[in-house]
């Protein structure tokens, strides 16, 4: 069974999982091996290589689990986290640990291994989104579940281990430290000044336009003020929001078309770079929505990450984010 | 100028450095070039290929920058930050940046080009020891300064771009994200309980010894309850103390063989992995020392780092720590 557990000096929550290291005594570096077209699980005609699915979009009526599909949602064969068993909680001395309760499902994105975002059509990245929104739906049920992740890892550096064009969402009992740190500072700008930071944010950024992006009807595309990382890039909706999953259909539709049109854009200014993707919302738990922004963060894999980055907390970026916007807009279609 | 610049939403603090990258447009993947011996700038004889030294133990009185030393501290040659200049800070807005004001050095550790911390003697450890410490107290006294890091880089998937042993210090007009989150959480503990959260781990820990690596005269070693990373190890003395810098002497003599220790322990049991170490004190703006302990983190790079870790904080670990710590345990001398 997974195991959460809390460090006693900054709070912090990790998952221990020893479930999914293949060998019990295999401590050795990662192979950076991909799983290829060959045997890759996630193509169309290999369903039976996944577990039984848990949503789809299928075409011509066709039964669960059989070939005729346009996306499909499965559990993660090795689960970082487990559905069955109770959230059990307990201290051990100073120390607190619960079961590692919650879900961790693979959105499949398409039948077709070659496809990525940029190649895919608008109205196929929308029907990712839509998977999205009706898992999180599904799961948020549960009432044990206070957050959930939803990400994906394009290509091996950014820590991918199958090609196949697919997502991931793991749902959580607790919510996630940077997300912690992000709603707890959100909280307090509204309870000093009765704005949402993210409102704040996108009128000054699209009134000033030096970081702005790219903007379309509902959604702008920003190079944030303080990037951790070259090229950083958010994904606002111009509109407040604070729940991905009750977005409106046409915000949808807008991010699916600003995805698009920004990781194209980096494909061309940097090489078709490695990147994630990761939505930010509020937990379920929250019953006051009006401080907290939806959105979407894109991480493209550019440096290495020099160590102490992962030891404190502290980076270094050596490209500015007027520099990043400046590009990433000369680059447009 | 570099210039540190602070999320409106988390508060976190980021260093633009546009002058670390060698070509203004060179925004693809860095290449994992590591320099070797033949162009070694930090191996004897090459002194000048260096900045002019700050700090060195010298043999047979030899002249500064001269070929005769067992370890030189020299400016880093694209520093990440800059001495020169003043703290100016500024709004743009809802956003906050300062000019990125501070210190970048690196500790040549040795002139030997194939030593490391395994093969290094505990003596020649602890002369690296006490050169951070030289170098902290005369930086402290800037005051403009609030924190400084001391970090290693060993190996090129920690980031190391050279070869030959060496270290890092940072020195910063702020205080570090993830020091910061320790620093509070330690007073939180110390508020409710009138006690170090480190001394209680610590006390904890040595009596449940599940978790304990080794311990010698002042410091032990532990596999943290909630470790981020496989092999995560903590080293920490035994006894309180707020600041590295401020440590009595028999503790860097325990410090030093306890690094050489575990340091083995790994190269044994993980195949010469590469490594960060980072010292975590007390920020020197603080008068209150009683909640904080000083002590040395350790990460092995055995896992590619799933790249949803970097935009959450939340780490999923296929190793629990009461594994890791039989496992080093077992590699002792």
């Amino acid at each position: 069974m997974p195991e959460l557990r809390k460090d006693a000096v900054t709070g912090r929550w990790v998952v221990i999982s020893t479930d999914r290291r293949k060998r019990p005594n295999d401590f050795r570096r990662e192979r950076a091996s991909v799983i290829g077209g060959e045997h890759c699980p996630f193509c169309a005609g290999r369903e039976g290589m996944t577990p039984p699915e848990v949503l789809a979009y299928r075409r011509n009526n066709s039964p669960p689990n059989s070939r005729d599909w346009d996306l499909r949602v499965v559990p993660n064969k090795f689960p970082a986290l487990q559905v069955e068993g109770n959230l059990d909680r307990e201290a051990e001395g100073l120390f607190d640990r619960m079961n590692g309760i919650g879900a961790h499902e693979v959105i499949i994105e398409t039948p077709d291994h070659a496809k990525t975002f940029t190649t895919m059509s608008e109205v196929e990245i929308e029907r990712v989104l839509w998977a999205y929104r009706e898992r999180i739906l599904d799961l948020k049920r549960d009432i044990r579940l206070r957050y959930i992740l939803v990400f994906k890892n394009h290509g091996a550096a950014a820590g991918a281990t199958l090609e196949h064009p697919h997502s991931q969402l793991i749902a959580l009992p607790i919510v996630p430290g940077h997300m912690r740190d992000e709603i707890e500072g959100a909280r307090r700008h509204f309870a000093d000044k009765e704005r949402c930071v993210f409102c704040d944010i996108v009128r000054q950024e699209m009134a000033a336009g030096r970081r702005v992006i790219h903007e379309n009807g509902e959604v702008v595309a920003l190079a944030p003020f303080a990037p951790r990382f070259p090229f950083e890039t958010w994904l606002l909706p111009k509109s407040h929001g604070a729940r991905f999953e009750d977005a409106p259909r046409q915000q949808y539709e807008s991010l699916a078309r600003m995805l698009k049109s920004v990781l194209t854009r980096m494909d061309r200014a940097l090489e078709h770079p490695d990147y994630n993707m990761i939505i930010h919302s509020l937990p379920f738990s929250e019953q006051v929505t009006d401080f907290y922004h939806w959105h979407v963060e894109i991480i493209p894999k550019l440096t290495r990450t020099a160590g102490f980055e992962w030891g404190t907390g502290f980076h270094i970026n050596p490209t500015s984010p007027e520099e990043a916007a400046q590009v990433l807009r000369s680059f447009g279609g």
